[in-house]
């Protein structure tokens, strides 16, 4: 049972697809990381990916769809290398460890501002209110974090930014839940979460944003080149995108969006019932309305408990349940893959435990 | 039969041991590719592709070894970002058309010259003597591509370089024989023709030149990010990393570099002479001296006997033998995957057809 933060589960039909064809993808005799990406049987994945984060988060015509390489961290960068000019200012909310490493990158490339921080004492425990944000109606783009992983808190509304571009790291909750892709400028979401495994970052960006970027930076990385090409410009990573493709398959055969919104609903329900219940035994740093249905962070009483609770874990076959060294106690990532089952067994236990 | 120019044939071995673990890394009840990066299981991995670099190259401890993302393309740009610093010239070595690219991505981002080209007529076949270079003794670095994957050319012996850093784009031919690493400052390749999937790119730089780098771009581009995280500044690309491992292992138990070479060499030969010894039926248009052991280029007398030359091929399960668009003719990629035997079905067949 991994409750790895990420690289995270992946669905089980999605891997044993890759592994009865990884000698042979479609009667080719050759493995799909094999073939030319340029050929035909390595094309219709790639186009059967991309025609999936389509279908899936309901991208409409404004938005192209890349798949690069390089990670969320990469598009801290290239994000405002692309959209960020001289003269210019962007916006970050800063609502975890992501969104202040984004914000430092961000640096390195133009003027950043801080739009909003709920950060006190060092941790992030809530997502700011509308209110609370000071936006700068000219500034670039507003950046935010949606999910954060190492805190727990995700965005339930995302913040009205009027004219200004809303871009968002999503790779902690892209694909849990429908959303309305036209309220964003640029989505990117590393893969290693919700979406298959590492070395792919997903880039959904509406085309006059693509069209008005940067070109004083070097062709690789330019979105221009990648929407141009197809994100084929240059060896794309073809195992990865085909991973995607399986994963993205899978949960379109399991209903789709709505279909996991509801099954991560429920699983998130399954631990937050057990730390409500028991508030005099598990509790957590996390602002109630700003709970995370990806990343359930709690801590119980001393540091001792805590090493019997994940060493008692382990024993039943539940991994990843430690918390990120910068905050410490238990974290459970509930990710799309992470079977129900799993986070019954969880919450079963953590009753046990404390019973 | 996979004579692809790259993505290519991967050693079976590293296949079939991806496919047998691909649920179950070493017991764990996971794939590879939903361990965390930050796990032991994963970075016994890592660490292993890492070290099998360093062997089967004899990579000298004056250099590091970076697994990065994004291929050879993106270090046409962050191989200057880092080594050319503004007031500085850099000298490239052109060709053949990955040469231009990278040229010409280091001219986005800095001052670069030709230091020599043997295009003629755009086209490439052969590779410059020492004598016909024109080198800036004051470079930041002089630039190669090792092996010309199009033109099917190949530096036997390395440019003298003086004191100024050999750069190498080595993506189509690393790994092939042993060299010495210690007369360059930076060798990028990248993975998917010698060393695994795409989706990675191997680096090997010199200490000095990491240390010294420019530190007036974003911090995921310099490669003092990555060499102080040991590859794990962000997450890698973990299952092209596992790869990398399989094939560099069956690499060694097969006898590695020494062996490689002397495979490599009989590979090549078995076509070329098929070529010289029909040269009124088949031609190539490289020449002799340039010859590459990794893309033997041919062509038949008229487009109309190509195209039956191909379809035949395919007939007999060899695929991938189409040259690039821009040269046109055959192109058999007989890369450290391909096997001994099918090059002999190539040549033989090469025979037969002529006959």
């Amino acid at each position: 049972m991994n409750f790895n933060a990420g690289p995270a589960a992946l669905p089980l039909a999605a891997l044993e697809r890759a592994q009865a064809e990884l000698l042979d993808l479609g009667g080719t005799g050759m493995s799909v990381m094999e073939h030319s990406h340029r050929g035909k049987a390595y094309e219709a994945v790639h186009n059967e990916a991309i025609a999936l984060v389509r279908e899936l988060l309901a991208v409409p015509e404004s938005h192209l769809i890349l798949l690069l390489q390089g990670g969320a961290s990469q598009q801290f960068a290239t994000g405002p290398m692309n959209l960020l000019p001289a003269g210019k200012s962007a916006d970050y909310m800063l609502t975890g460890s992501w969104s202040q490493k984004a914000y430092k990158e961000g640096k390195t490339v133009g003027t950043v501002r801080v739009a909003g921080t709920t950060e006190k004492d060092g941790k992030f425990g809530r997502i700011p209110a509308q209110s609370e944000l000071s936006l700068d109606a000219n500034a670039a783009y507003a950046h935010i974090t949606s999910n954060n992983t190492i805190f727990g808190t995700q965005w339930d509304k995302f913040p009205e930014t009027g004219n200004v571009p809303l871009v968002a790291d999503m790779s902690s909750d892209i694909m849990w839940r429908p959303i309305d892709v036209s309220k964003f400028g640029l989505i990117y979401a590393g893969a290693q979460k919700n979406l298959g495994p590492s070395g792919l970052v997903v880039v959904i960006v509406r085309k006059d944003l693509v069209e008005g970027g940067r070109k004083d930076i070097p062709v690789i990385f330019q979105y221009r080149t990648h929407a141009e090409n197809n994100s084929l410009y240059n060896t794309p990573p073809t195992f990865s995108i085909y991973l995607l493709r399986n994963v993205l398959d899978d949960v379109k055969k399991n209903g789709g969006l709505k279909a996991m919104e509801q099954r991560n609903r429920d699983k998130a329900k399954l631990l937050y019932d057990v730390i409500d219940s028991r508030s005099d035994f598990f509790s957590t740093p996390v602002d109630k309305a700003a709970r995370s249905t990806m990343n359930v962070v709690f801590t119980l009483k001393t540091p001792e408990l805590e090493a019997e609770f994940l060493a008692e874990a382990q024993k039943r076959k539940m991994v990843g349940l430690k918390g990120h060294r910068s905050v410490g106690g238990m974290r459970a990532s509930i990710y799309n893959a992470v079977e129900t089952a799993w986070v019954k067994a969880l919450a079963d236990f953590m009753r046990e435990f404390k019973a």
